[in-house]
């Protein structure tokens, strides 16, 4: 194990302090486990709240701040945070215009944020909740019932976060969040597994020169276990594979080329070269595109392509300010 | 090899394509291999050039717009650029009031900007040049004679090019990088080798459970090899290299906790964790802390600390709005 790490029990404590000293604007709770705007509760505004295991950075702590989530609640690395900590991320920014809870498909995250509203119902605070299922890989995966929450959900946060700060009511935010999932699809590649700090020994076996098509973030088996292509054949089997399930031609979309956390900046670049001759040759247009580590897994090499078809209003809303340590502009 | 690539001489070609498609903000050129802010010239501004082998991502090409650089050669994966590039890159930014060439002090570019600056002072281009040799790691090393430049780089490149976005002249835009690379030092630790492309094997060996202490941004030895540490071991004997060399007690300080290209996330916040403490514990304070892979050597992982230490001006330098692809804030 090459980790930068002090011990593995330690990690997101760790972490969640490296996190506190960097970033002044966010309010880092050691005990709760929660992480939130250090201007929260936000008088009147819907609150944002997402969450789910760690080794995702810098979803979803990282996206904490002005225009995007209230709150994040990180559990351990790739494992579900608990109720009372989603609970305690709630109720620290949640007031009479609700919640939206972002929730990634997989069946710890469900339950316990399902738990975690129940009891924020308990305290009078209203919660709606918003499944993302964009990952078109599999159909049911490890730790997944229904297809897996990946890079949507970065669009969704931001997009929903955007009209919250506009003033929008819980259901037109929670409404967007789900139109977002509902026009996005994504696709990831591995080039190397990972290795979860408890566990020391990497979450699959993946011979030099083989890659996994269409795998998890938690490294979860894809569809096909393949020998290693080119960016270009990477690219062209994910967006091949997100195209036969949601059309592309003549679509505007706003595209995340996503490194998973091994894979330099250089390699992500590549990719990006790839998906713009892909979407040329095939009639579709990235109005918007983000290049980088934004959804990771850990320490693992490869790429995933997500896309959003956009429409006028999730492109204003997209193109919003925002001020969270990962994503900043316009402001 | 684990790469996202297409094929090893068109690495750079294919991820200038990359960038031109996901930044509508920078003018790529791929014949002259430059990145160019799309409203260069800016007339009456002091224009800033930086560039060096690729590889280092998003160094220099991320950190091309509004208040940083003016335009970025890069060259061949940890090559020099050409005397022509940066010429070609130098003219397409150079106005009346002058261009300051950035350089990192590696044998190659330091001749190579020399030869582009006096082609420039040909054309009556005037051009200031500043070394950056800010790693203490060693003096001299595979590509260097004197100490190498590497994290403090980035302060350069965001302080003066916030200096010359306030319409400074020339003298004072290079005087205030010189000034940032006096008070700036750096130290990195790698955990595993990198591979260039073209090469196919690791630039160094490293075994499982070693690390080098003091390593350069292209896998150059550094002072030691030893038992691979915890985070807080890497960090303490970085902090303690950078302070024996320019005491810290007492200093504020701007603080780069860099990650080098492989390392998620998630551990360069454990290793800034251990950066807060390091100082505290030292009577030292970091007033500001960026935290993420800025300066990276392909997939090397392991981390770097860089920190600058900060007077009221260049605070309020590095505070100034920017937006370029890879550093934003405050516009």
């Amino acid at each position: 194990m090459r980790k930068l790490i002090n011990a593995p029990s330690d990690v997101v404590a760790d972490a969640l302090r490296g996190l506190a000293a960097a970033h002044p604007s966010l309010r880092v709770d050691p005990e709760a486990r929660t992480v939130v705007r250090a201007d929260a509760p936000v008088t009147g505004k819907v609150a944002l709240v997402s969450g789910g295991g760690s080794g995702h950075e810098p979803l979803h702590a990282g996206f904490v701040g002005f225009g995007m989530l209230d709150a994040a609640a990180p559990g351990e690395v790739f494992t579900s945070p608990t109720p009372d900590q989603i609970l305690a991320a709630t109720l620290a920014v949640g007031g009479e215009a609700g919640v939206v809870h972002l929730v990634k498909n997989y069946t710890g995250d469900t339950l316990n944020f399902k738990m975690a509203a129940e009891l924020a119902d308990d305290e009078d605070v209203r919660v709606e909740r918003v499944l993302l299922d964009d990952d078109v890989a599999v159909v049911d995966s490890t730790y997944t019932a229904g297809r897996r929450g990946t890079g949507a959900t970065l669009f969704a946060e931001k997009i929903a976060g955007a009209l919250a700060e506009e003033g929008a009511p819980l259901e037109a935010v929670a409404g967007v969040a789900r139109e977002v999932n509902e026009r996005s699809r994504s696709f990831g590649v591995a080039l190397s597994p990972c290795t979860v700090p408890a566990a020391g020994r990497p979450t699959f076996e993946l011979a030099d020169g083989e890659m996994e098509l269409g795998v998890g973030i938690h490294g979860e088996p894809g569809r096909e276990r393949v020998k290693a292509g080119t960016a270009r054949e990477i690219v062209d089997a994910s967006l091949a594979a997100i195209d036969a399930d949601m059309p592309l031609a003549g679509q505007e979309l706003i595209v995340l080329v996503n490194g998973m956390g091994g894979t330099p900046l250089i390699e992500q670049y590549i990719a990006a070269g790839a998906v713009s001759d892909w979407l040329a040759g095939h009639g579709a247009t990235a109005v918007r595109t983000l290049v980088g580590p934004y959804v990771t897994s850990l320490e693992m090499a490869g790429c995933m392509v997500s896309v959003c078809r956009a429409t006028p209003d999730l492109l204003r809303l997209w193109d919003a300010p925002v001020e969270t340590p990962a994503l900043r502009w316009g402001r």
